[in-house]
């Protein structure tokens, strides 16, 4: 079985939308294991798409087309497809306003869908997917497993994997960085589910057995959920005191719903003054070691756990950039300091990147800290 | 000039990422006057890819694919392309490690680039467009011009600028929606610059008259930018009192570099008890009014105010869900407070969405109660 996804829309060709409709359809299309070899995306332009569709037909069993529908002057689907005779069926569209269609054109399927993601996405779970499955008898299943890890760079887990990366299908292996972590994902095809899950274990065994602790999580899980549980089951408080990343490392704690049970408050020392005034740190530290000093660091989490009596305290200070570095101490030089009633952790970071880039690194490596030395006792 | 895009890559058919390069070359491409009609994306496939390269340069001058260059086992450009023969000349990679190709075929153009972002863009720019300049005399320029918007919903803006969607090109008005802002693209195309630029102008007074304050920037502008340039150039201190927001009202107004000129310090007061111990918020309000209500926004306000000793105090406190309702309290309503020496402001809000839209949703509308009271005196 072999689909072909069809976007729509001169916004789209023109790059004011980045296209996420077809990597949706792309991995649910691939999930019900049906093969997809060409994506295409098309202007509002009724005989570009009319030819689009019909090269589709030539070499595919199912189309799927995602916009230019709808009563605007720019939806021109209905337009372009009139020439595809066959059985029709509406799509009622039930978070919207532009119905959907699907067409029976000789022994193939034109599904026309929104192009609103949320519409689309609505429409293609609760009427395709059940559609297409009762029409055709699947013949694969393709499954996938994501195991996630932080604090290796991907050239270290690429190195650790390397074997893995290159075993042939039906099971592969694929590494994907992305914002502070490294995935590997694990995609399978078999004729049934059983067989993809026995594949995917086997390999998630070896990968597991290499990459130990870095990894936190598994698919659709986070770092910040991951910190979550543990702090949740532990039954242990926290809070936060932050300079250079303003905020970021509280503002992921708390993305959790049900934080409250573990986020007590947060500090944004960001003037050395606030740093004295909020969290006790010593003019004569800063003045000594300067505010971005592993003293100073140890000082602000000290003074955050005290002030609010939480089992964990926290803190991050560092220079973000673009401005700021001097001699000794470069642009993305970043200490974390952790605190506990037993433990007293303090490190040094050097990350690369844009300003927004460090500030997120150092909020990750803080999380880590947290998964990593409060995860057991 | 037309052109064509081609992505290569099976992840990008599985959906495993989603395709941003495509839209960056359409707009690269647009920004000099190429025409682009086809995006098109194939697999790891050497047949495929060739076959897509050959319908592609059939009705199209110059072909760009991007992605399956470089050293590992899936990269398969260089195997589809070599029956197309021509000059090639060789672009260096200076920010990563494949190199890509220009190939002149015929009279065509094929530009082979790399897949990562970085890395295409940047030899996109210092290569690609000064070679395709060279090589052909454009026959038009395609400006646009961004006016961005926040405090209005979609609707809002599409009936006050309804008349200007339908004007016919060659100068268009477009309406987008983003994460907490509704931005109007005016796009025009011309023999030269001076004719786009005078055709953009007089759209936009339209539009700016219309709108008026419900501009906050324009282009790459960003609403926590234009803050920080008000603070900057008044010379105003801030501090934030944040609760439900969790921190990234702070992350937001830091991610500005020279934020350090403006933003003193930010508190997180998630617990009741953090709201009484650090913004001296009175039990008995807390009690009386609940920890989300316009009475404890205002309390808050004045403590950190008080206490940062600055020019302008904000603070939030809300319910971003999805638990944490109450009958009178529905999810989504939250209060920011501002104040100034002169200023004392409250508001309610009521948003829909996830709990981190709502998160976002507040900050936007406290970086825009920011711009609004304190951009004029």
């Amino acid at each position: 079985m072999k689909a072909e996804i069809i976007a729509i829309g001169t916004e789209l060709l023109l790059g004011h939308i980045v296209n996420t409709n077809t990597a949706y359809l792309g991995r649910k299309l691939a999930e019900v294991g049906i093969d997809v070899y060409y994506h295409t995306t098309v202007g509002d332009n009724p005989s570009r798409l009319a030819e689009a569709v019909t090269r589709a037909l030539g070499r595919s069993d199912i189309v799927v087309t995602t916009g230019g529908l709808g009563p605007t002057v720019d939806d021109i689907t209905a337009e372009a497809i009139t020439k595809f005779n066959g059985r029709k069926l509406i799509l009622r569209n039930k978070v919207g306003t532009a119905p959907g269609l699907i067409i029976e054109h000789r022994d193939k399927v034109i599904a026309c869908l929104p192009g609103p993601p949320r519409e689309l996405e609505h429409m293609f779970e609760k009427d395709v997917i059940p559609y297409l499955k009762k029409k055709y008898k699947f013949q694969a299943v393709i499954k996938s497993r994501t195991i996630k890890t932080t604090g290796l760079a991907e050239s270290q887990v690429n190195k650790i994997v390397k074997d893995l990366l290159k075993i042939p299908p039906p099971t592969t292996v694929g590494i994907y960085v992305k914002h502070g972590e490294v995935d590997l994902r694990i995609m399978s095809k078999a004729k049934d589910e059983a067989k993809t899950k026995k594949a995917i274990s086997k390999i998630e065994r070896i990968i597991k057995k290499r990459l130990k602790n870095y990894i936190f999580g598994y698919d659709d899980e986070t770092l910040e959920g991951t910190v979550a549980k543990i702090l949740t089951k532990r039954r242990l408080t926290i809070a936060t005191a932050e300079s250079c990343t303003g905020g970021i490392l509280s503002d992921r704690l708390t993305n959790i719903s049900g934080s409250s049970k573990y986020f007590i408050c947060g500090v944004i020392a960001y003037s050395n003054e606030s740093k004295t005034n909020m969290l006790g740190v010593s003019e004569n530290s800063i003045k000594k070691h300067g505010a971005v000093s592993a003293e100073v660091a140890l000082e602000m989490v000290k003074g955050i756990k005290h002030f609010a009596c939480v089992d964990i305290g926290i803190a991050i200070t560092g220079i973000a950039g673009p401005t700021g570095a001097t001699k000794t101490k470069p642009i993305g030089m970043v200490y974390v300091a952790l605190v506990t009633d037993r433990k007293r952790v303090v490190r040094e970071f050097r990350f690369k990147g844009s300003r927004k880039e460090i500030k997120f690194q150092s909020s990750q490596v803080a999380l880590d800290m947290i998964r990593k030395l409060c995860g057991r006792s």
